[in-house]
């Protein structure tokens, strides 16, 4: 068969069949790997992409590719390692610092991860971007080093290597400029082909709903979940999914050396909204992996997981066995600081914060650095955003909203303008947002 | 703006501004002249090409783009050429060779033609092959050297060069392998950029309509040529379209060097279906060039052309201007001829043909060689069918229906086997199937 029927079927709603999606991922791959004189190139994935936008896959259809696409390289067997393998998956956010706390905390419960991160673009930032970040910390390792160190603490880490789904490399990358980014089988293709080759038996998804994540409204977001649900039965990978909030940045830091800083200070033991997310995400995930039996004894397991030190502990060890040259637990201050910081004092009168846009605090950081637009972009690690007040804080006249960390003062002046256009004030307090919209299934 | 933007807003149905389609044709234009680091590639618009194709551009749009794509190159000015200048256009057939009737024998009754003609693909033949088959035969000649030659004897005829319309080379390529041909708006554009920027004054279109051509329907082809009408209105070029039958080959011959030698007979005076078709075609592009009052006043000028001799003696000015080195008019027994020929007795009774499949003769000739399936092929100038009888004609029982010309006795059998395949014989006759469906406007 030509590649040019693949692309005919799906643009004219007949679908695809299994064979032909098995074609899809196939080629990608190839273009992934930049296969010389291959017949499938990256301009007729784009052309059968946009089809795919416009006339989208359906469930079955779903499920074809994304285990086409997991099929496309390496797949990790974890056979040996102590169960339950668990997972875990953010679909991105503005401060979204979850995985670097969750991942140590699940793995001080009794869980093995291993975990293949992304990088961050647009406004979202990427784990494998915050990770980085710390002197000497690698997230390269291969396969057989990811066994070798999830067989020791029980974690491990790294960026998306060439073996690992290079299909989901390819199609990701084309569709990051062809417009095809938006649409629900081909994200939740993306997301489990990696799951599947990272070789989980569940994953716990934290579907980031709000302004600063790639769904801004509950229907959509909950449409994405259900599809990931229904994708995962089809799979034999049961998936679980929790919709949290992403209107306001999450926590207090936005930027990717302040991001650790931060998860570093939750690990010890900080209170706050960033640190019930966590615990009511750690709750959900030992509850589907068979450790807790009932969604109170979750959270209470891993309240105490964070207040004994014990999440801590294995965060400590992680840090340390991927390569971590700086005690980032004892001795933040040794991290790397941008040379600017600046207090964005409120030009509002006095009342209660009303909304702290995530998207407009993104796109500060991006433009201070601290992000890319385009993947080619360098990151610059120290530059970033703290917001000292959240929806529901009172804020007096005059009050800081924010601490800017930049590299020129001029940079640093032009972050704090937009800022306060992120910022509403209101007399009377805001009901607060909830920190977990729904959980499915 | 980013290209990102262009393809979200076709892929949105927003439709594309002016600027936008500047965008896409200049984009184009890049990627045909392979510019090194453009920032819009191949893959951005072959996504842009199934947006296109499935929310297609409106009558604004669709003038925009002509233009734009018209303006993507170089266009000639035939400013010092005597008028009317006047552009004749196939959208292709099995067997189509009007063209090299057609050209000389408007020329001959005073019109200035200077055309670009393009390659075959599929079972469509093209010009450019055709004329190419003949020994000598140039068909890359420069701008300045088509005007020269058109100043001496009012016809130059060249194949697509880069420097005019690069955007549609690229466009089209792309169009070809992403399953994004058949679009009315990208046809139109093709088509009507490449008149424009050829400097015609107007346009004398003829859709063919039938297996063997692009269009099958008469409501889709009506909607092509409507579709060009109005475009050409906007551009300021008229447009004149002719809907003419392909549902069986047109005239007897269908290979490259036997299409050339059956119209050296038809410029010789050789009566017969394809002859009626040139008087019809070339008698309404003199009403349209304003050189006859009335299409029975054009029909009798143009047959005149033909039986006086002085259709012949332009043509053969014109193919010793390009370079010919055989006398094609005088002594086409010069011209090379497939190694085996072989003929093909009709394995039905005695009756009237019914059928005979353009598409069937199409692919058979494309399998001997005579065509290609991909841009990249070569052909083989002498291979190819003649076809004895057509729809209408009494066939007895072992009468011959075709010759097949071949490379191989083995080529010739396999052609043979499929040949009968396309003939339907029937005890009483069919209606005659007309020559010309509609004019338009």
């Amino acid at each position: 068969m030509e590649f040019q029927e693949v692309i005919a079927h799906r643009r004219d709603g007949v679908g695809n069949s299994q064979e032909e999606l098995e074609m899809v991922a196939h080629a990608a791959a190839d273009v992934a790997r930049s296969v010389p004189n291959a017949p499938v190139r990256d301009y007729h994935l784009s052309a059968w992409l946009m089809a795919a936008y416009l006339r989208p896959l359906g469930p079955e259809e779903t499920a074809w590719l994304t285990v086409a696409m997991a099929d496309s390289g390496e797949r990790l067997d974890l056979t040996g390692l102590p169960k339950p393998w668990t997972d875990k998956h953010s679909t991105g956010g503005v401060g979204d610092k979850t995985s670097i706390i969750l991942l140590p905390l699940l793995a001080s419960c009794g869980m093995t991860i291993v975990k293949m991160s992304g990088r961050g673009l647009g406004i979202t930032g990427g784990t494998v971007d915050k990770l980085e970040s710390v002197p000497g910390f690698r997230m390269d390792l291969t396969p057989p080093e990811l066994k070798a160190q999830a067989a020791k603490i029980g974690l491990a880490v790294t960026g998306q290597t060439a073996n690992l789904v290079p299909a989901d490399k390819a199609l990701y990358a084309l569709r990051d400029v062809t417009a095809t980014v938006d649409s629900v089988p081909l994200i939740v293709s993306s997301i489990l082909s990696k799951k599947l080759a990272g070789g989980a038996e569940r994953v716990i998804l934290d579907v980031k709903c709000g302004s600063g994540g790639f769904m801004d409204d509950l229907g959509k977001a909950t449409v994405l979940a259900r599809s990931l649900i229904e994708t995962g039965e089809r799979i034999g990978l049961p998936v679980f999914v929790s919709i949290t909030d992403m209107s306001q940045p999450l926590g207090r830091c936005v930027g990717n050396l302040l991001e650790v800083k931060e998860a570093a200070e939750v690990l010890k033991g900080a209170p706050g909204r960033l640190t019930e997310l966590c615990v009511r995400l750690a709750g959900h995930a030992l509850v589907a992996s068979g450790l807790s039996a009932s969604e109170d004894d979750g959270f209470v397991r891993a309240r105490h997981a964070l207040n004994s030190g014990q999440a801590l502990g294995r965060a400590e060890e992680w840090f340390a066995a991927q390569g971590s040259t700086v005690d980032v637990f004892g001795h933040p201050e040794k991290l790397p600081v941008a040379p600017v910081s600046l207090l964005v004092a409120s030009p509002f009168g006095p009342g209660f914060v009303e909304k702290v846009d995530a998207r407009v605090v993104g796109q500060v950081v991006l433009g201070l650095g601290g992000g890319r637009e385009k993947t080619s972009d360098t990151i610059d690690p120290t530059v970033g955003v703290e917001c000292l007040k959240a929806v529901g804080d009172e804020v007096g006249a005059d009050e800081d909203l924010f601490v800017v960390h930049a590299a020129s003062d001029a940079a640093a002046e032009e972050a704090a303008k937009h800022l306060v256009e992120a910022v509403k004030v209101a007399k009377k307090p805001a009901e607060p947002i909830p920190l977990v919209f729904k959980t499915l299934p």
